[in-house]
């Protein structure tokens, strides 16, 4: 792995860096594919808007290209993490007047999956821990990931592609490192995630697929029950694209011809 | 300040360290006086519990005490900070199989707080910012702190010394940086911190108070209503000890017998 930190390679963090100290801070996980980052300008607005919900400045835009093609040089494909947070600073909450943020760009390998994943589907987990509400840092992709390390830690069969995460009133919220979306009688709808959850850059995508195609999309809370009687039910993130899901405790699905014409389109389309 | 990691001398830590990346550790905020660490039993449960329930390795005590020694040589006042981690990773909320965790001792000088803030008391805010439930992490002294975070930025005035914080359903909870108690006709209660909320060793010090002396003291839920008839509140933490409260919005109190009772306990009492 490689990393670049304010611009410079760096493997450390001071030890004041208030990321580690309080998960002050923010992060993105994108693809790198063809010597370039996918969906760019959905990650930075993305990123930008996760800054200020916390208060963060955002490093401009051509600050961080510059990070980039610095970082990826000609390696065509993998994985760029880029991490924003409060920077260093003395013990106490209170961030420092003057603070000023770190930015850290790191690159390593695209995992690889097997490819009847993104074909038959994926089964998951149904995780035991229930997602907290807390308006305040819903829908941001911030560093403060315990309840997903804990989630993540519920299951080890590598028969287990993900787990499905409910919130503490029993809704369908997302996968622990995944967004999600059900289908029902030609109707797609995703989780409400104003109260917990991480709004990704590709469920943005299929928003705007269902948009062009004019069909029906609603956010909205979901029940598991309900979700148990989709039609079809997907996950997307920007490693792994999109996953039919094919099994979880309840449910089971070996056709899944509207995940198939979304998943083609995210593979496709520039945006 | 300094630091030792691992108990070597350094003051930075790896871009992989999981406690950066997701906030996947706990920490303990020690009081270091006249050469000793003050209630040093008592942290250490607490930290071992702390580190149970995430499924973190806790150093043994005799480590502990060993970088202690080392940590604080001849300096006789301070605040030590002890962090424990799930250590290096690669990218990825599981944790790898074989993870060592990282141990991190760091001492800086005793912050100064002025005098009268233990004697007549202290003004709170009362955070907009409400605590979400989350049992799985409650109570514990993990790094997910960004709650607290956005809460200490919602004031700068000087003349306030905390901010008190509620839950999502208007019961108190703490201050942002310490316990919180109140007294009324001669009974304590101190908030139930299953669902959010940290829970502090000098907490634990006024239990043990109230039980030598045959005082009663209830854990339950306090609406922020009740908390305001009290006839007197108080917060705890380790590093400034009791301070009463003189004023927060919609409460004024200028004579705090129990209070000042208990802030003598406390700064005597060895256990």
């Amino acid at each position: 792995m490689t990393t670049l930190i304010n611009g410079e390679p760096c493997d450390t963090i001071s030890v004041n860096e208030r990321g580690f100290l309080y998960g002050d801070g923010v992060f993105r996980t994108l693809r790198l594919s063809g010597g370039k980052v996918l969906h760019w300008p959905r990650h930075y607005a993305k990123l930008a808007s996760d800054c200020s919900a916390l208060y963060l400045a955002c490093p401009s835009e051509s600050l961080l290209q510059d990070d980039l093609s610095r970082l990826t040089g000609d390696v065509s494909d993998g994985v760029v993490k880029i991490t924003v947070t409060r920077g260093t600073g003395p013990r106490g909450y209170m961030p420092p007047r003057a603070s000023t943020g770190t930015r850290l760009l790191s690159l390593s390998e695209a995992p690889r999956f097997p490819e009847h994943f993104a074909d038959t589907g994926v089964t998951l987990h149904l995780c035991r821990l229930r997602l907290g509400h807390q308006p305040r840092l819903a829908g941001i992709k911030h560093l403060n990931r315990l309840e997903n390390v804990l989630a993540a830690m519920e299951w080890d069969a590598p028969a287990i592609a993900e787990g499905l995460l409910l919130d503490e009133a029993g809704y369908v919220i997302e996968g622990v490192r995944s967004n999600i979306f059900m289908v029902k009688e030609g109707r797609l709808s995703s989780p409400d995630l104003s109260r917990c959850g991480v709004a990704g850059v590709q469920r943005e995508r299929v928003f705007a697929w269902a948009k062009q195609q004019g069909v029906d999309c609603r956010i909205r809370d979901i029940p598991l029950a309900e979700l148990l009687l989709a039609d079809e039910i997907f996950l997307v993130n920007s490693v792994h694209g999109l996953w039919p899901v094919k099994e979880l405790p309840g449910y089971r699905c070996t056709h899944h011809p509207v995940a198939h014409e979304i998943r083609d389109w995210l593979n496709h389309d520039p945006d």
